[in-house]
């Protein structure tokens, strides 16, 4: 099952994504006024038995993201060894990962079009695994890591690249553009450890491959970055980590390949979906 | 007047900090169920009025971070020259200020103690002062910036520093150890530029004098921060900028001079109060 956050007739509302529209579930659980208040409950097994057999309700909807409220947004760097450079410079990988928040501000819904602002023009994309948190827990082993995940999503981690050279120890400024992003479609619940671990990633533009690789290859697995990121801080239901990149983005090229108003980016896993997004100059 | 969160008996409450204990506001205003979402309506000037004459409610109570429920907290790197060794390497100021988020489970309250945690002995100080967004606004000019400000308030910015350096190119993970550092004690309106303009901050150990600075010697002063910051996200009534610390943290000393268990840190500027925090080793 699908759950996504729409908005539909001027109220937002959360429900199931299935064959022929949106089922909305929220107006029947005012009690978890949003996705992510069903999430910290504990009760997408819940939500997902009362939305058996239930009628479409909504055939016009946008798609916001999927949990609007999210506070913590943990993005992890570049997760994947470049295949052709692979132990060509003798590098070794670095012993810690590199992580940063995003507020969700930075991003825009599933069929929304990212915003290139004025200011700059080298709009990257980044295709993504995003797992939602379920279960609380500091300094979580890594082989009980799994246990503490209640869903997965998708994101394009969309980076004004100029920027994340602002300054020299922090990559904020290039992360946090708004709307230069976007996460979704929708949270699909985690229940088996094959939904990761046979995981592929791929990430087109205009149709072309640019991104395509398997999270077998990350070079921090995502239950490390678990065991890693709840060494320093209690991790909550809800706590989105978006668990890092294959090389493929647009600065990866020469010239660089960024994005321009009228492109199509999509970020494809196996298993929870399709991302698909436009990009617009800010009006 | 000076408002703060509290937690007594039981509950968490917002109110006033005046002579002799704490006047509960928040039971008589329900509409605002935080001090941030007072902050959100713009009733600051509200709240206070309604405060006056009225009598102490509780002398017994803890002190929150002032707004528990902040979401966006941004704060600038180091932001003040070194008075030693200015100008010695022939270095120049960067051109872009360092910025990084951190989440609000990083921080305690006034007269809470901050955690050093087992796995890292090298926690430290950073004084500063903090402005709380009153007003929001996308590509703020720097003559404009203090209109958009409601608040201040002073931040312990303690670090994990070995942690900083965990990564190349973030800081986030000697960032945001739980409770490592503190927010408060309390919001001060801010309604007249001599506030900020004319600040000295002091920080102390022990009673001894750490760091010591004007505000109006900050490389990137808090007009700028607010203008760069708001060029690439729109800021939003609630969010709070951590405006950057002098020199003078333990990490600057030979050897280091970080903080044991024990300790007391206190963060003094003029205007808006002293934020003191002792120091104890996690349970």
């Amino acid at each position: 099952m699908r759950f996504a956050t729409v908005s539909a007739g001027g109220e937002q509302l959360y429900g199931a994504v299935v064959e022929g529209g949106f089922v909305a579930l929220s107006p029947d659980f005012q009690h978890w006024p949003t996705l992510k208040s069903v999430i910290e409950a504990g009760a997408l097994d819940q939500l997902e038995a009362a939305a058996q057999g239930r009628a479409v309700t909504h055939t016009e909807f946008t798609y916001d993201i999927p949990m609007p409220d999210v506070v913590r947004i943990l993005c992890v760097g570049v997760n994947f060894p470049d295949r052709n450079a692979e132990y060509k410079d003798g590098s070794v990988q670095p012993k810690y990962m590199s992580l940063f928040p995003r507020f969700s501000s930075g991003f825009t819904g599933h069929e929304q079009n990212l915003v290139r602002p004025p200011e700059n023009h080298t709009l990257d994309y980044e295709g993504e695994v995003v797992v939602v948190i379920g279960k609380p827990g500091r300094r979580i082993k890594a082989e009980d890591a799994y246990d503490h995940i209640a869903a997965l999503t998708l994101c394009n981690e969309g980076t004004i690249r100029d920027w994340v050279r602002h300054a020299k120890f922090n990559v904020t400024q290039g992360k946090n553009w708004d709307k230069s992003g976007a996460i979704g479609p929708w949270l699909v619940p985690f229940r088996d450890a094959t939904q990761l671990d046979d995981a592929r990633i791929i990430t087109r533009v205009n149709g072309e491959v640019r991104q395509d690789d398997t999270l077998n290859r990350m070079m921090f697995p995502i239950r490390e970055e678990i065991a890693y990121i709840s060494t320093f801080m209690t991790l909550q239901p809800g706590d989105m980590i978006v668990t890092g990149t294959p090389t493929g983005a647009g600065a990866r090229f020469d010239p660089p390949r960024y994005l321009k108003p009228g492109d199509v980016v999509e970020i494809e896993v196996n298993g929870i979906g399709t991302l698909r997004n436009g990009v617009e100059d800010e009006a």
